[in-house]
């Protein structure tokens, strides 16, 4: 058994070289939505595996490609490492107090793009491995990366991918790429993920925009085209009026509300980390707060754009607009038929001249939380945290983890090094180091663990 | 009496001259909405009077100063000339042939951000009075020029400018700032122009963005707040919803009933130029679409933006969003009231949430069309454009001609260089050269009749 002190001991004397590293990764941009960066990123992290001795191999998609690399262990078992080296778009670019790729360390944080999304965890994995390798002279366990490059486009080359490699993916685990504390420092395991449909929809009702005086009261307008679309699909009331897209819905079990129970209440640490005075649909704390956090699928308006949008007034009559809407989904809805019925919709309301565009969906999947694998990786977290993982039977998050627990019959856990300030997705994203820490430490135990699970 | 053949004849020989002052004029960036170039353009304008002798001053406002200028004619009559030197905003950029703000001449057209609106007709108004002193040594009437530099963010200075200001102003005629000829090369006076209450509606939801994962079932959402809130003030029906919105609305007389229908059928090369397949309401030709443009007021989006608005997907809860809307007005609505009307409504609705930034307005006024200062500027054109001009009861655009109109007295006529395809705050604005020097001519005729009148 792995000696975990000295395993301790390693992490915190490599924490200065797991922080360049983590940085050098940062620096490099990688969004896979503008395909800023892909290449030199997935070359960068293959170059730092074949430093630990994996085998790295850079796998085709239709997209971009995947990293794949595995290192033997000692034990016949194997656990599978799910990350991505894709970062979202840093805009808006005013709101960062240090350049989005230029990684700052204050007050004990890493400011970044994708310090926390995804790098942060790419790294917490491989300074685990340094430091069961320094310790043990080999792994307890044999490693498996996934390492993809389209996870904030919703990895839509992914489960193709998945597919084609059943054999070569084959483990008895799989560690997600995220995970972390909840406001109260309590490590949280997600035993699943929602699904998501991102759509585009678009208007156009002229080939060019018109002053507003002279075809205001006459011509179509493509923002109000968009508003008046988009207001059918979802009220006021939140209720998304698509016919069918709450038909494949499945509600919580009893044993899923046993575990939401448990969990404690979030709301004003929510509120006062968003600036948030109220949630929808009159939602205070409670469990009943937690579940619709959750179980309920949702339609979110990402972005709106339409005409003039500069300082001060332009009289235009726009004849474009377009909305990017996602839409979260639970077991057992269906991305593409999500988006079939939106399309259905949008054609029985009049809105015929809106298009749609599907930029990515992943179908929601989610593990037995009771699984023997998850309780392992909770109950491994106590010597670290001073408490157990706290088991959620499934996070608001996507990502696709449909074709792992669907094709691989693996079951997935997440653990990492978030917390609720990481602002991924958001400008100011970070990570706390002390955090990077804890979550190396606990990645380590897991893979020690596994050898005997 | 003028000699004006004579005046046709100096006209033509100096169209090289007027082009290459258009271009310069052109060349010269004055965005009032972003504050672009303004002193130096207003300067420029100044510099091109006083080479004609006009006496000029540049009169502070709250905002961007008026060119007042002043030059004597023979007679006791005089001519107001209403013109303005700001243009609007040139985005979308990447939509023009040639770049806004450096002129070009393609196939007798020249191209430039504000080339008609309105550099063109400042342009126009000096050619003219360049041929008259070349004819006569001196002018037939005197000419007052009032040049604004706000015109394109709703002159909100200009009636204190012309209420501090009346006895200057004094004029017995006043010629508007832009006019042309219609789809069948038929040149159109307006008579009064629309009103306009500009307004920004801007929701704050939060003090940050989220993902949409994490929150998109129980954050407030601020694009959707917006779109809930606009919706909310028109219907697809396109009736505005704002209760009292249509009370002071005054329906066209008999006698505008009689002009509409003397106005031409327009609606087929509306709809080629601009690339429209239908008109709102279910409108065909006909009186009927005439007056909808005119006297029917409007709630117009001319801009939206929220969240994330690049290529690709982002997966995120915008905490803010906003709109940019113009209302154009009928006699005698009037756009300050117009803004209240529309917060009271937001707040009966339940979006007290949306914050509204009055970003300019401009009551309508009207000109009796019978005015015989009118129907001299109308029949005048006979000889230039073999036919006399369209009398038209309203303009669907706006414009600050009420102080005029209301504090002035002053009967206000429209006649310029436009065509239906000049692109006035669009990209690619344009003039054709022909008509430029036809303005020119009618403008002389203008002036020359004045002394008459």
């Amino acid at each position: 058994m792995t000696d975990f002190k000295a395993v301790d001991a390693a992490i915190a004397k490599r924490m200065d070289q797991n922080l360049e590293e983590l940085s050098r990764l940062c620096a490099q941009p990688s969004i896979s939505a503008q395909g800023l960066g892909m290449q030199e990123c997935a070359e960068l992290v293959m170059e730092i595996l074949r430093q630990r001795g994996f085998k790295t191999e850079l796998m085709p998609t239709k997209g971009f490609p995947v990293v794949y690399a595995e290192l033997p262990g000692r034990s016949d078992r194997t656990l599978l490492l799910y990350n991505h080296y894709d970062v979202q778009p840093p805009e808006p670019l005013e709101l960062w107090d240090s350049p989005p790729f230029e990684p700052t360390i204050r007050d004990g944080k890493m400011y970044a793009r994708g310090v926390s999304d995804d790098k942060g965890h790419i790294i917490c994995r491989l300074a685990a491995i340094d430091a069961l390798l320094e310790v043990d002279g080999e792994l307890p366990c044999n490693i498996k990366f996934v390492i993809e490059g389209e996870e904030e486009t919703s990895s839509p080359n992914l489960h193709a991918f998945v597919a084609e490699n059943v054999e070569l993916l084959k483990a008895d685990g799989c560690l997600w790429e995220f995970g972390g504390v909840n406001h109260e420092g309590v490590p949280v395991l997600y035993a699943g993920l929602r699904g998501i449909c991102y759509l585009q929809l678009s208007v156009e009702t002229a080939s060019r925009d018109a002053h507003s005086g002279l075809a205001g009261s006459i011509f179509p307008n493509a923002a109000w085209r968009l508003v008046w679309a988009l207001r059918s699909i979802k009220g006021s009331d939140e209720y998304i009026r698509v016919s069918g897209f709450y038909d494949g819905v499945r509600p919580p079990t009893e044993r899923d509300l046993e575990y939401l129970a448990k969990l404690p209440e979030s709301s004003h640490d929510l509120k006062k980390t968003y600036g948030v005075r109220r949630f929808i649909k009159g939602l205070e704390d409670g469990i009943e707060l937690r579940k619709e956090a959750i179980f309920s699928p949702t339609c979110t308006i990402c972005g709106l754009t339409a005409g003039y949008q500069g300082p001060g007034s332009k009289t235009v009559l726009p004849a474009k607009a377009s909305a990017k809407v996602d839409f979260r989904l639970i077991p057992d809805q269906d991305p593409e038929e999500v988006a079939e019925l939106v399309r259905a919709h949008l054609d029985d309301e009049g809105f015929d001249d809106v298009q749609i565009e599907y930029l990515g969906g992943e179908r929601p999947a989610r593990t037995d939380p009771d699984d023997p694998f998850l309780q392992m990786v909770a109950s491994s977290a106590e010597e670290i945290y001073g408490t157990p993982m706290l088991v959620t039977p499934m996070s608001g998050g996507s990502g696709p983890n449909d074709p792992f627990v669907r094709l691989l019959k693996v079951p997935v856990a997440t653990a990492g090094i978030g917390y609720p300030d990481s602002r991924a997705h958001a400008p100011n994203e970070n990570i706390i180091i002390d955090l990077l820490e804890k979550g190396i430490r606990h990645t380590a135990r897991i893979m020690s663990l596994m050898e005997a699970s």
